[in-house]
């Protein structure tokens, strides 16, 4: 067999770890030199490799400067959100397939989420369907860890540690003041709960703050809300509230979208604030208490110091495993994780269909969700608990800060 | 010389480090058996005070219990917003004197900042008028940076270091993709800029994010801001432009205010929303590009994790002198910072007259401020460098989340 060169892409939103993931690929991929020649990055994804912007990771990162990826966010190859065609006839197809022979690509790895399951798998059919030999894998991403086939998702740990941790924070610097007051805290999940549940990791005891929680599984009632934050300032004045931001009524409208009647700015346009936001007003208007919200954003997403050892850790380990996999002529699977066991967690690595998991999205089971709707069960806490552990040691530059790795 | 009792003090906002200065006062104090008896807490300040609410702390936090306050953010004593009376004739003082003499207090701390200074003034000038013996002495916290007197404040290093990385982070989420793209960061302050200043230690090189820096010092255009905006796509298609909360027009304006005119909730209350969601609409509107807005929020000022520990230190060395210098009868004063060289970094803790402090604020050097308005010269780098070095080990709890002191 002769050598073949590897190239490996990432696409969608970045996570804390997603350049973790693309370590574990590039070592791996070093690792076997008989094998495998050259290692690529695609710079943007697919689209940009479609551009011709590619760079070779010897160059790029050499030696130990790879080591730096493990502890930079965000995605150090850039990004993109391309769709491939539906139909493998389209000429994008051996356009591609022509660059991918001219670069003697004979593996192709893509990190991302189910939008990118679903370029994986148009890739791996189109090589099967012209008979070509290219191998086809995808490595796992996602904060919101709503990839079905797998017990979760390589950035979700991390995302979790920022919320538990932050909203443990948030809650000491609510309770300052002996006076009724509400802090709405909006979380990252347009869909699926999984981030907004992980707030209940920051409760200490059974009682304590976060005293409701509310995920988008669970139609949301104003009236309902309201009642309960009421019934919660018997258990502490400080009353902490999490949401997601895709929180939505039973008639499927979002939260976020009561105030777009009337939300509009200088210029006639819908000013869209976050659903935190309008039941903040909701609470200080109804309640007449002090209230506030907080939208973590963007750094539950990206945040290095939170970072958890468990999901970087797996996020290399579902990155090498891929390429072992790849080495072994598996094609058209995404990387998995099981749970072999929870005490003490044990996590190996599988294979799935790929097809199997593109454009679908698992949400947190109903039966996990309790009191009605507005807080999270054990279930979820055994689960998430193993996945949120450990401190990362971030490297620290010259001037004190974070030292990432930057591409040039 | 008899025995006497010391009593301490939190008030106004918390900061990362505000139990750090706690922390070194307590400390301090317990190390003096000689000279002080007791050592114990107001709860919730001055007020909860008046109201009889009080710990000791060799019960509260007994042994290395005590430790944990130096990595725990928030008050741990609780807070309150309360002004004495101006008038020195006004029957809360002897009222509050005859609990002083109740408990045997002969030193009384307090931490906070501007206003709570004005407590510390005039509690001792009180102390002078009635012949008391009693020590006053203030302890100094702001993550604003706004006292005057003193090189810097507790709170502040830590809240840079959250800021400096923090953008130091969205720049690189804000980086995957290749489309022009504005990201407004809206930073803590409403008349001081030094936290918002602090943005600029997140750039790497010179015409490095962010690009923009606006602080409340220099009064905001929105015209000459978009010009800017546009010219900043020539370094970089993603601009990242960080904001005061408190940047206000030639009119003293605050920019959150310019939307309240057409914000209003279903209830027909106005709106609040900041000035980074505004300033995200104008440029999403005028420029017609992709725009988002983050707003740091109270994690700037409660997170553990991202505590300097030159600030940590700092703290808990103001809280150690201001114990020695009570002993040597300075009363009316508050410690200071005093730095005595830049490189290597130096720096002493001093005391200066409260009277010349409270009910007073420092803003950042106007030529400190750079490009118009729009940027932040490297007086001021050399100036907060070393205030946000340092990475502080904070302990997790079995749940591998941090384990901070509660109080009972």
């Amino acid at each position: 067999m002769s050598k073949k060169n590897l190239i490996v892409g990432q696409s969608g939103g970045p996570t804390a770890v997603i350049n973790s993931s693309l370590y574990g690929v590039v070592s791996e991929a070093l690792a076997h030199p008989e094998e495998i020649e050259h290692v690529y990055g695609m710079v943007n994804g697919i689209e940009g490799f479609l551009n011709g912007t590619t760079l070779e990771f010897t160059e790029a990162l050499p030696g130990e400067k790879l080591e730096m990826l493990k502890n930079t966010p965000g995605a150090y190859l850039g990004s993109c959100r391309y769709k491939l065609p539906e139909s493998l006839d389209d000429e994008v197809y051996p356009k591609l397939f022509a660059k991918f022979e001219e670069m003697n690509i004979g593996y192709f790895f893509y990190i991302g989420g189910n939008d990118s399951m679903d370029t994986v798998s148009k890739l791996s059919r189109y090589a099967q369907k012209v008979g070509s030999d290219i191998i086809v894998l995808g490595e796992p991403k996602t904060v919101d860890n709503d990839l079905v086939l797998t017990d979760h998702t390589p950035g979700f740990g991390s995302a979790a540690r920022y919320v538990a941790t932050t909203v443990r924070e948030i809650t000491i610097d609510a309770n300052v003041y002996e006076k009724k007051s509400v802090t709405i805290i909006e979380i990252m999940g347009r869909h699926a709960g999984w981030l907004t549940a992980a707030s209940v990791l920051a409760r200490k005891y059974v009682g304590d703050n976060p005293l409701l929680i509310y995920l988008p599984e669970v139609a949301f009632d104003e009236n309902e809300f309201l009642a309960k934050v009421e019934a919660a300032f018997e258990k502490n004045c400080n009353v902490i509230v999490c949401v997601s931001e895709g929180i939505h009524d039973k008639e499927g409208t979002f939260i976020c979208e009561y105030d777009s009647s009337v939300g509009v700015d200088n210029f006639g346009h819908k000013m869209l604030a976050g659903c935190g936001k309008y039941l903040e007003n909701l609470v200080r208007n109804k309640l007449g208490v002090k209230a506030r919200s907080v939208e973590l954003n963007v750094s539950q997403r990206c945040s290095s110091t939170m970072m958890s050892a468990a999901d970087q850790q797996e996020a290399v380990m579902a990155g090498k495993f891929g390429v072992q996999a790849a080495l072994k002529g598996e094609t058209g699977k995404m990387i998995s994780f099981v749970r072999e066991s929870n005490a003490p967690y044990k996590l190996v690595c599988g294979l799935e269909d790929v097809n199997e998991i593109c454009n679908k999205e698992k949400g947190v089971p109903l039966e996990w969700i309790t009191e009605g709707g507005s807080d999270i069960g054990p279930e979820f806490i055994e689960y998430a608990a193993p996945l949120v552990q450990g401190t990362v040691d971030v490297p620290m530059g010259e001037d004190g800060l974070p030292a990432f790795a930057y591409r040039k």
